[in-house]
This record gives C-alpha cells, sequence and structure tokens, in this order.
C-alpha cells in the first residue's frame, strides 16, 4: 500500500549519494532538457534498483524535478511503495515495466526527441506502415548491444534495425504494440513511436543513456543526410534512393 | 499612482522565494535567452499574481534581468504600482492585459523563436494572408489545452490550429488584431505574428511554458518537415502538398 | 610607453565592478563562444571607455580569457597602455579603432558567425560582389538605429542594409574597404566581410551586443529562408527569385 | 610494470592545477559534449606531458569523467604506468601514438563530430574513395597551421585538404591507414575517417583544439554550403559543382 508523505517513503527518495535513483533521474532528465528530448514536460525515464522502480511523474517541467517528485513502485507486485499526493503517476508506467520484465532492463528512457520523430515520417513516406528504421556503416552503430544474453555490441559493418509502432491516443495504449515489436526484435534495444519519439532501455542506467545518445546521433546524421540525397544503407545506394 | 524607488515599490519585487513573480520572469527569460527566443532584447514576458501583474520592461537584455527591473501594475485599475525610472514600460503591455482580461490568463510569453517566424512565412506562401498554422497526429499536440473553461488537452488526432496575425509597425498596434484573433479562435492558446514571433499564454506559469514549449517545438518540426517534403496535414498529404 | 606588468598596468584591468571593460569582454566573449561566434580563437571584442580602449587579444581562446590578458591603448595617441608581454595585439584593432573614431562607438564586436559567412556567398552568388546584404519587414530589423546622430530604430517597414567587402589575406589590411563601407552606408552599424564573418559596432556595450545579435537572428533566419525558397526582400519576392 | 592503484600511481593523476593533464582531460571532454562530438562515449582525448601520454578510458561516458580514470603511458616504453583497473584502455592509443611519434604531437583529439561524418560521405559521393576533403577562401583556414616544421598558419588564399581513410571494424585497426595518410599528406594535422569522426593533433593542448574547433567550423559551414548549392572551391565552382 502506498504511504505518501511519511518518513518511510521519504527515505526511499532521499540520499546524499548521487548516483540514487531519485537524484540520477533529476540529474539526467536536466540533460536532456538541455538536448530538446523532454521539453513541454515531455518524455520520462524510470530506474530499476534491485526490487524499487523509480519513475518520473507525469506532466511535471522535467528539467526542474526534485527527488520528492518520483514515484517508487515495487517490482514485483507492481504497487505504489511511493505516490507523491500532488502528482500523476506517469501514463509511460506500463512502456517501463516492459523494459523492465521483457528485456531485464535496469533503466529506460522515453524521449520526444525531434530527430526521431522525422525518422518515423521519413521511414513511412518510403518504406510503409511496417517498416523499421535501417541503416549501416555508422560508427556509432558499436554503440548498440548486439541483444539481450550476447556477448558484445554491434559491429561497423552490422545494419541497425530499430521497430517503429505507430501512436495510439492514451501513451498507455502502446504497451501492447511495444511488447509486440520486442518479440519481433528480440535484440533490439528500442522501439520508435511514430510522430512521438522513441524508447530505450539498458542494462543499466550507463548503457541506457549511452544507446539513447548512439540513437539520436544517428537519428540526427540520418535526417541530415536525406536532406543531402545520401542514403542510409547500401541497399538503398544501390536502388538509387 | 507610480512610487518609483519607494521601500513599498521595493518590496512587490524583492522576495527570497524563487516562485515570487519578479524572480520567476527573471529566471524564464535567462532560459529562454538560451532557446534564442529573446535575444537582442527581443521578446517578453508576463505574470499576473491576484491583482499583481509583473511586466519585464523594454529593451533590455533579457538574460540579464534583476527583480528590480520589473513593471508592476494594478490588474483592475491598470496603473503601475512600481515604475523603474531608468526603464521603458513594455510595448508588449496591452498584448499581455489582453490574454490576461480576455482569457483569465496567469502568464503570458511573447518570443521571437525563428521557427515561428519561419512557420508564419511559410503558411503565407502556400495558403495566402488569412490562414492559420495547422498540424496533426503529432505527440506534442497533447502539451495544448482544448480551450478556456474545456476539461483537458488536444488528443492526438486533433488537429491544432493557431491564428496569425499581420505585424504592425508599433508592437501596441497589434492589440487589436490579437483580440480579434482571440475571439475567432475562442480556443487557442496563442496567436502567431508574421514575420515576428508568438504570443503565448496559460492558466499559469508551468503551464504558459510548457505550451510555449510544445508549440516551439512543433514550429521546429514542422520546418524541417517542410525541408524534407513531409506534409504537416493528412488533407495536404492527400492534396500532394 | 607600454608598461607591461606594472602595478599600474594591473590596476587598468583589475576590477571587483563586474561592468568594468576587462571583465565584460571576458564575460561577453564566454557567451560568444557558447553562440558559435569566436570558436577557435577566431574573432574578438573591443570597448571603448572614456580615453581608454580595452581590446581582448589574437590567438587566444575567447571563451577562456581574463582581465589581465587584455591590451590597453590610450584612446587620443592610439599608444599602448597595457601590453601583456606574452600575448600579441589583435589584428582587428585598426578595425576597432575605426569603429571609434569614425562613428563614436563605445564597443565592436568581431564574430565569424557562420551565417554571417554564409550570407556573405548566398549574396555574392545571386547579386555579384558589390551587392549588400538586404532584408525587410521581419520583427528584428527594429532592434538596427537608424543612424548615428538620427533618433530612433529602424522600422519594420525599412529595408535593413548591411554592406559585405571582400576579404584580404590579412586582417588588418581589411581596415581601407571597412571605412570605404562606413562612408558608402553612412548610416550602417555592421559591415559583413566575405568568408570571413562580421564586425558590428554600437554606442555602448549594451548596444553593439543587442545589435549583434539582431543581425545573427536575421542572417540565420535568412539562410534558413533561402533553405525554405522565401525571398529576403518584397522585390525578389515580386522577381521570382 | 604498470601499478594500478598505489599511491605512486594516484600521484600520476591527482592535482591542483587546473592545467595539469589528468584535468585538463576531463574539462574538455565536458566541453567537446556539449558540442555533440562525444557523445554515447564516443571520441577521446590523449595529451602527452614530457614523458608521460594521459589517455581517457574506452566505454565511459566523457562528460563524466574524473582525473582518477585516467590511464597513463610511458612515452619511451610505450608501457602502463597507471591503468585504472575498471576501466578498459582506449582502443584510440595506437592512433593517438601515431601522432605524438610521427608528428610530435602534444595532444591529440578524436571526435564523431557529424559534420565531419557528413563531409565525409558527401565527399564520398563527388570524389570516389581516394579523394579528400577540400575547401579554400575561409577565414578559419587561418586557424590550421601549414605543416611541422613550416613557421606560420596556412593563409586564407590556401587551399586546405583533410585526407580521409575508411573506416575498420576495429579503431586500432585504422592505425595504419591513418599512419600512411600522416605520410601521403606530410603538412595535415587531422585525418577524416570515413562514417566515423576526425582525429585532430596539435603541438600542444590549445593548438589542437583550437584546429578542433576551426575545422569543425569549416565541416559545418560546408554542410551548409552543400544544402545551398555553394561550392567549397573555385574549381568546383567553375565546374558548376
Amino acid at each position: 500500500m502506498a504511504s505518501d508523505s511519511s518518513s518511510a517513503s521519504e527515505q526511499l527518495v532521499l540520499s546524499a549519494d548521487p548516483k540514487h535513483p531519485a537524484n540520477l533521474i533529476c540529474e539526467l532528465c536536466r540533460g536532456f532538457y538541455r538536448l530538446g528530448w523532454v521539453t513541454g514536460t515531455g518524455g520520462g525515464t524510470s530506474i530499476r534498483h534491485h526490487d524499487h522502480i523509480y519513475i518520473a511523474p507525469s506532466g511535471v517541467q522535467k528539467e526542474m524535478m526534485v527527488p520528492t517528485d518520483m514515484f517508487v513502485m515495487d517490482f514485483h507486485s507492481k504497487e505504489y511503495l511511493r505516490k507523491p499526493q500532488a502528482l500523476k503517476p506517469s501514463a509511460c508506467t506500463p512502456l517501463f515495466l516492459a523494459a523492465f520484465t521483457k528485456r531485464g532492463a535496469g533503466c529506460c528512457i522515453h524521449t520526444h526527441s525531434q530527430w526521431a520523430v522525422l525518422i518515423t515520417l521519413l521511414v513511412e513516406r518510403e518504406s510503409g506502415p511496417d517498416a523499421c528504421f535501417e541503416i549501416e556503416q555508422m560508427e556509432m552503430i558499436k554503440g548498440i548491444p548486439k541483444g539481450p544474453g550476447k556477448q558484445g555490441a554491434l559491429s561497423y559493418f552490422d545494419r541497425l534495425r530499430i521497430p517503429i509502432i505507430e501512436n495510439t491516443a492514451q501513451e498507455e495504449d502502446l504497451t501492447e504494440a511495444l511488447e509486440q515489436a520486442m518479440d519481433n526484435y528480440p535484440d533490439t534495444y528500442a522501439v520508435l513511436v511514430r510522430r512521438h519519439g522513441i524508447y530505450t532501455w539498458g542494462d543499466n542506467v550507463h548503457k541506457a543513456k549511452t544507446q539513447c545518445e548512439c540513437l539520436d546521433y544517428l537519428f540526427q546524421v540520418a535526417v541530415e543526410m536525406k536532406k543531402l540525397g545520401l542514403p542510409w544503407t547500401n541497399a538503398s545506394l544501390a536502388d538509387g534512393l
């Protein structure tokens, strides 16, 4: 059962350690705001730490959050251990949970990156609704792991594929499609959401942030490549796309 | 009657509380400067707090303002309670007042965002002088409320419409057209000004800032979409625009 | 005669007042670096304060300067009152002096803004070597004064013209062309240098910075307009440019 | 032989002097992260200080490094004097060494700048695999020295040439091609790596950073020029490229 403002509840989020999840989420989101990923209260971040899941609330300015804004959920019971009374839980929660339960992730980041959104529009135009984003022979691909249970990262010569799911009116209604994309792409660490943004996860905070930065770099370069008439893959090069 | 440097006047703007309107305007404008919204002394911000209206002055570097630079006006009499002698009142004042009186806003933000300006030029070219900016099926639309007196925010499937008014030689001469646009678009929380920028407001500072960020995000994506040949709405998609 | 490290020389640049020219130049250049105007040790800034001219040195990282890096020159004799021994005087010095002596400026800013450089290339392609940059009906034009000895600023309906001079191998060799441009455009507060950047000045630091920001905003919007096929002036609109 | 956590090892990296190489690398990388050069743990920096080579580790978030993360190598024996046990040495190490040994560099910077990557793609499309990036008549060219053992910097009228090598699956496998490019272009201070980034070096930290900033500025302008249909050299202008 949720305890809201008791000292036990406070102890879940108050720590002098900058690496404590409640502190880390605030620090990460300040950085993400500067990158334009979580403006307008959009986006969110969640960290699993042992049996506790820390989640940034809904509808708050992500660059101004403080640790006491965090929701804390029990990983096993999925019940809130801490629920700040003035705030709403994030609509991203079931999507974060999918990363934690289906993939064993330690951190999941959701951004509204403009580059991610533009990629979903460019892929839609050229490949129809079922396509995924594909790029190859870019050094930053090496920042993405091969897949759960596999050793090491993608090679420069591997083709990176990020599935794209259709957006829905309610964020929580994305859950089924996100889980389906995880099943269809068992090695992926990210899912793009059409006209919306991206969910990226990793085994821990360091890896989730790294993968999110690598992907966003690739999305930005890919948008610029499209402006300059440069193909994303050799196949499309051969096809004259 | 305005008292300029008396202690009573100082008390209107001096507070240790970072949420005090005089402090908030300075903090907001420092952030807006980093976003390129208020460079060259352009733009401005005003907050209504109970019966007091706080307004950033004209012609100052918005990223360097201090609380004692603020003008304070009585909401009912529209007389200045505080008028810093070395400074000029903002030419945006009657436009801010329109947001406060016609819409019951708690905060109004005026930016010279380049994306907003480019949107007004792109709409003009394609739809003539009476058009508004229209976009649909973008997640960030959900950051904009449905309208005054209506519950909740726009849906992902709603079409966002932001009216555009023609610029005038004097900023205060925009007032009539802005009020007319408010009448013509009773649900809008923003008005674009051709070749100039945007006025956005909200029930409070949090909402005005959030809405301003969501709109600017949409303007920036929309400009990039135009460069990439992507349509803003399904209708224009069908028309091959 | 220059005194290099004497206490008299130190007193010219050491002050606890953040508005002291030696402090202001350092603070301005830190901001200009963040805007991309003075990277790679490029660009510079000079302030005239009564009979003293403060000048940032050549070849230093502009975002890391400290007050003791400043050169100080006597306005009347043009002799250095302070010459840091380890540093070279700025090759921009005769150009800064032109702004101070021919225009009575209080501050002159030289940037390598990429937008300014692109503008000089776009004008060259379309109008040949003698052309100036012209834009009209943009709100930010109102940030530029009408001209020396004239009251007030340009109107929204005025056409802004910024002359462009050809670059030379040595920065100091630009002086004659810059002074000629000042003569040919008696109202201008700025001169663009082809494939190089811009010199902007103003009656004081506040005005020079404001004008530099307004112009850079206009250059950036104008480059984006060109990418989007939007004309800079009504005349070019009529001509279908 | 490497001593890992002894006090002797700590003394190699702990200093109150902000100019100490271990402190400088951390400070530089924080700035490079803000420029988008080393996101996603990409890129790296190394400084030679007398007989010691300081190298940022592999796979860490470059904006969060602390001095104790640094590897230290003996310049003559190429053995590690300090090897933080939890970290991996940088795969860039043999490339940094090439700059130190073949060019006598004091600092080598490796970035994943998107502008550099786009340049390698644009050159590939137009000139085939053996081409180098060429640009002329840009003021920022003057930030690049003429070559090892030569006095002064390139002139505004000189053509800057930066060789491009093909990327390999493993970073260390770039070494041979990088050294070959150094031999083929005896005056160059930088080598672009296709679809990857750039290695830039200089006689000291100041020069390496300056040259890296000048080159990145030129790459960014050159990408924008391509979008606007502007040629990089007069030859390509004459050819109508």
